[in-house]
Parts: structure tokens; sequence; C-alpha cells
């Protein structure tokens, strides 16, 4: 089997399950507990905080709460800051955001989605346009998911924020973190990452969040995270996504610049005749969306499916749509939409997978095209 | 060690988390994908689903959403269900209920909380006084976290419905769910549990909901649970999840009687010079709550885990604070609050472990109190 899905989730890395598979057993405690095996808890809880936060930010400068994934912690940062005014976002999110605006527009929030162009990301200008002194929050995801769009979130920031120095600015990082070399600045207030894409476990993922930047809770209760993420502390997986990111971050070049080959070679390898690429040049490598002109990509999934190859249609989130309605909005048509399959790395990807995986995708997409006439 | 605040967290089942390995390994796969791996993960978690679903419920009438964590299922349940008019509770509620209240009252939804007795449970006649037309969501909980008293949900949420047939009930039973004998009626309509309470891990938990009532979500996104919540399936969870309550109820009855024959045992051989019993004796067996009066709580439980024995004050979610509210709620004065310990069993607990602990615990107290006297 050749797993070419990542961007939906990744084999979860076997050395950092090991390494926090202690607190499966022996060291279950309960970090709110008082006595010393509960403090010990604790302790190594915060002490895997500052190490993510390391990682992308200054621990002085930023905090980091832990979630139970991406979603939450994109409806954690958007329902805490959009509660008025205008809230400014694109049209290339994630359903977490996307989603969670129809849900706002019922509170009375106004939601303005700001354009984006054949290559995924954002249109700037659009975006800059849409932002006024009514708004609340402006969200533009770094890495899209289904694109593989890189958005320029540090200097989109600093313009959102020179327009508005009071609008919060948050960033979905779920397809950045731990992939492409990056640090939090001082105009990113709030940014999701989930430590599933990188080989973590689920049932865990965070929010970091700008020091000087008060978050609403969206789970009350215990007053756990700092009073701003109630629910008894997942150890476990706390220290699993510690370990995998480390791990990722400790070869984040070398790896970037495998995918990289990767990505190349498919886009190479793919027949010309069939296959249109959609992800950008200058894209986050991870993720190479392509469309089978005139064929449909879910039945080309199947047929990739049965000859061992796993491959994405979109977003494995939005599956319930025939069309994606990020690739419509980059201006494609429906016929390029439909044809739409998305191909995704991890470092745990062979050389090998990827020559056999293209080859394999090719030979479907032929006899599938061979069908169609 | 010896380990008596099951109350807190239990540690998870290694039977379990075995059977489960095998998600976080080769089945690591994403359940809304559409290759058959995926499809089959899909179905792994539907089975699931419906093998805890059938433990305390008709999975016809009832369905489960799976939430992060007891507190998520209990905020789920009241920010989607208490929307206007009044929020009808008890004074005996968990910190999710109780601080959610808090949230609900800067909302402008009013909150009635009806008094508890000296055993813990709610004033029925005063909870039912409270519920008028207004009322959109009674909440109460099964099995007090603090002192183990059991609220006869079944027949609250009859009188409920009686009065106002329109209103949501609501019960928190993580205390209950595993422990106690007990299916739920159709009067309840949702019904929030948590899998690291019976040996479950942490990030996983679940709220049971009437197939006729509906659910706004808390966390909006990809639509994965039904569209009521959204997330990546945390299928290595989920199933470690199903093996801990199915081994549970397995031993429902017998594992009842051995946790009666040790809070039994615990009510006899503590030092009646000193602690005075707070848990009802028809409470459940799983928690006793003692008071060492005119100590503290805190200090008594630093001694013991000094001697290696483990034991609670109150819930360790609200261990900020210096009386459990609950507690006073009770009726009982600071005196006896102060001097509160939770001592907490699971099947894993000893006979052994019960008769060192009490002897332990005895010790502690008799030493602080000469050194106070």
């Amino acid at each position: 089997m050749i797993y070419l899905d990542n961007a939906a989730t990744t084999r979860p890395d076997g050395e950092a399950v090991a390494s926090a598979a202690q607190f499966l057993e022996d060291d279950f405690f309960n970090p709110s507990a008082l006595y010393k095996a509960g403090f010990a808890a604790h302790k190594r809880v915060e002490a895997a905080r500052k190490n993510i936060l390391s990682l992308i930010a200054d621990p002085a400068k930023f905090d980091l709460v832990f979630t139970s994934c991406g979603s939450e912690s994109d409806n954690q940062a958007l329902f805490s800051c959009a509660r008025r005014g205008n809230f400014v976002t694109t049209e290339g999110e994630h359903a977490a955001i996307f989603s969670s605006a129809e849900e706002l527009k019922k509170r009375g929030v106004e939601v303005r989605f700001a354009k984006i162009g054949p290559d995924g990301t954002v249109d700037c200008d659009d975006l800059l346009r849409l932002v006024d002194d009514k708004t609340s929050l402006v969200s533009v995801i770094h890495v899209g998911n289904e694109t593989g769009a890189v958005n320029d979130i540090a200097s989109i920031a600093a313009s959102v924020k020179k327009k508005n120095p009071r609008a919060f600015f948050h960033s979905d990082g779920v397809q950045a973190f731990g992939k492409l070399p990056f640090r939090l600045t001082a105009d990113i207030d709030f940014y999701s990452v989930s430590a599933h894409k990188i080989g973590g476990v689920r049932g865990i993922a965070g929010l970091f969040r700008n020091r000087n930047k008060n978050l609403f809770p969206l789970i009350c209760g215990g007053g756990q995270e700092g009073g701003l993420r109630s629910g008894t502390e997942n150890t476990f997986g706390i220290m699993q996504f510690e370990a995998a990111a480390r791990k990722k971050f400790s070869r984040l070049i070398p790896d970037l610049e495998r995918m990289r080959f990767y990505n190349d070679y498919f886009c190479g390898a793919l027949d010309k005749e069939i296959f249109q690429i959609l992800s950008p040049e200058n894209g986050s490598p991870y993720i190479l969306s392509v469309s089978a002109k005139g064929l449909r990509g879910e039945v080309l999934q199947h047929m990739a499916d049965d000859r061992g190859v796993l491959i994405g249609t979109g977003s494995a989130c939005s599956s319930r749509h025939r069309y994606s309605r990020v690739i419509l909005a980059c201006g494609y048509g429906e016929k390029i939409a439909d044809g739409v399959i998305r191909i995704s790395f991890s470092p745990e990807t062979t050389e090998e997978e990827c020559k056999e995986g293209a080859a394999l995708i090719n030979e479907c997409a032929r006899e599938l095209a061979k069908r169609m006439n």
C-alpha cells in the first residue's frame, strides 16, 4: 500500500508513541491533583508546552493552549474574537473556519470573504479592502489544505494591523506547522496547529496565543489551561505531540527539500495529456493538487485504491460535496473541479513509493479516460 | 503507592490500550477518507458507537456523539439547549456545568440553582419549583463527583417533563457511567460520559442524545459526527474507550459489590474521633468523602502522599478553591469543609490497599491532630 493522503492524517510516529507510552501506564495521574505524582504530571505538561512553543515562538510573548483538535483551535479563536462588527476571512479556508463563519452569520456578525487567486493564495488587496474599523477578527489560512498554497501571513497580519490595530489576527497553521520554516510575529495573535498532521496522535492540538490578547473560553469548567480550556489534561496526547513535533522540527529543512523533490517528481511524471497541476509552484511541497480533466476525481481515487495507492480528493473533511468550494474559488470551472485529486506526502513517503504511485495513478487515469471515450 | 483518587482519573486499562493499539499503528486512516482503509476505519467507529450506546440505551432511540472530554459534553449540551429563558440546575454540579452556567448568565440566560441536602442529593421539590414554562434546560448531575450522592435522574426527568414537556433534560453521568446499573429513559435528552474515569484514555468522551432532540454544534467544521462535532475522529481513543467500557460493564455488579465492601470497610476503619463521613450511605460506593474535623484536608493529603497514599481533596478540577462549594452547599460549615478528603476506588484497588490506606490515613490524621493541639 502506498499512502499519499498525509494531509488528511499521518501515521502516528512510533518513536513518539513509545516515548509517551508511560503516560498511558504508570504516569497516568491527573495534573491538577495536588499530590507529588499529580504535580510531576503538571510539570511535564508545562515543559512540553514550553518546548512546543519554542519551536515557532518566543515563550515570553506567546502562550500555547492545548485543545483537542485543529477544528477546536479554529473555533476557539473565531468564536472568542469575532463577537461583533465584521469578520474578514478568505475563500480558501478549511471547513473549521468556513462553517464557523456560517454560524457567526446566524449570530449577527457580518462575514466578508476575500477572493483567492488561481494559485490558491488570498488576494491581499481584496482582503485589506474588506478590513475596516468595525473588523473584529481577520483569519487567513497559512497553507491551504486543498492546494498547498502558502499565504504570507506575517506580512498580511502587519498590513491588517496597520489598517485596524484593534482587529485580532488569526491563522490556521495546521498544514504549515512542522512543515515550513516559520516563526510567529507580533502581529499574529492566534495560530492553530494540530498534532495528527505531523505524526502526532488525534485528540490533541493547540492554539498559540499572543500573551497580550485575551480569549474567552469555548469550553468552561475546572479551569485547566489557565482557565482557557477546561477538561482533564490529555497528558499522553501532549507528550506524544511534543515528541512528534520536536522530531519534525529537527528535520524540517531536509524533509522540506525531500518533499520538494517528491512534488517535482510527481508534477513531471503525471501524464500531461490528462492532468493539470493546480497547486502553485511556490506552494507547500507537502501537498500536490491536480485535476484529471474531464474525469471524476472520486472514480480515479477508487481505481487507485484498488491498486493500493491511497490519495485524497480535496479535503477529507468536505468529502460530502461534489465540488471543492476552494477549487471553484480559485476560478476553475466544474470540469476541472470534478477531476481534482490531492496527493500529499510525509517524510515516511519513499522515493520508490512516489515512482510507483505516479505510474499507477497515470495507469488508472488512462484507463478511465479510455472508458469515457 | 496506594492510588485512591480514581474519581480524578483512572489508570488506562492496559488490555483496552492493547486492543486499540492498531489504530495508532497500521489502522491510522482518516475515517472520512473515501478509500477502503478510510471506510473500514469509519465502520469500526460506527460499530464502537453502537456498542457503547447499547450499554445504557436503545440505539434506535439514542445516538452517541463522541467528544474530547466530559467537560466538552456538558458544555455542548448546555450551550446548545439553554439559549433563552431560564436554565435550572443544582448546587451539586461539576465545574463543567457550574462554570458554564456563569457564562450563560453573561449571555442573558437566567440561571436557577436548586438546593442540595446534607446527603448531597438535589432537593427535588426545590428543583421542580424552579422549573416553569420559560425553562429551556434542566441539568442534574447523576453521581456527585465530590460526595458520590446519587440523584434519581430518571424520576427527576419525568417530573420535569410533566411540568414542562418542552424543556430539555441533561445529566452529567461522568461518575455514574460504567459504575452504577442504569439505562437512559425517554425523558432524558442528553447524558454526558467520559472515558478516563473508567479505564479509558483522555481525549475521548461522549454525549448521548435522544434522537428526537436537536443539538447545535459547539465545534463547527468538516461535519464529522453527523455534523454535531467536527474534527478528525479520534479512532484510537474511540476504540480504547469501547474496550474499556465493555470490560467495565461486563463486571459492573461484582465490581459494584466490591466497591461497596471497600467503602464500608473504610467507613468502619477511619478513626471516628477525627473523621466525619460526608458521603451518603446509599451513594455510589466508588466515592467516599469524609472530613477530618478541625484539620486541613490539603495538609492531610500531603502527609498521606508522603506515606504513599494518594487521595483527593474534593474535585481535582476545583482544587484552586480552599472550600468546596458543593460541601458548603450540603450545609456543612467551613470547619468541616476545610477538612474534606475524597477517597475514590476502582476495580484495580485491592483489599490490601484499602486496609493499608485506611491505617495510614488514620496515622496521618492522628499525627496532624496532635500537632494542632
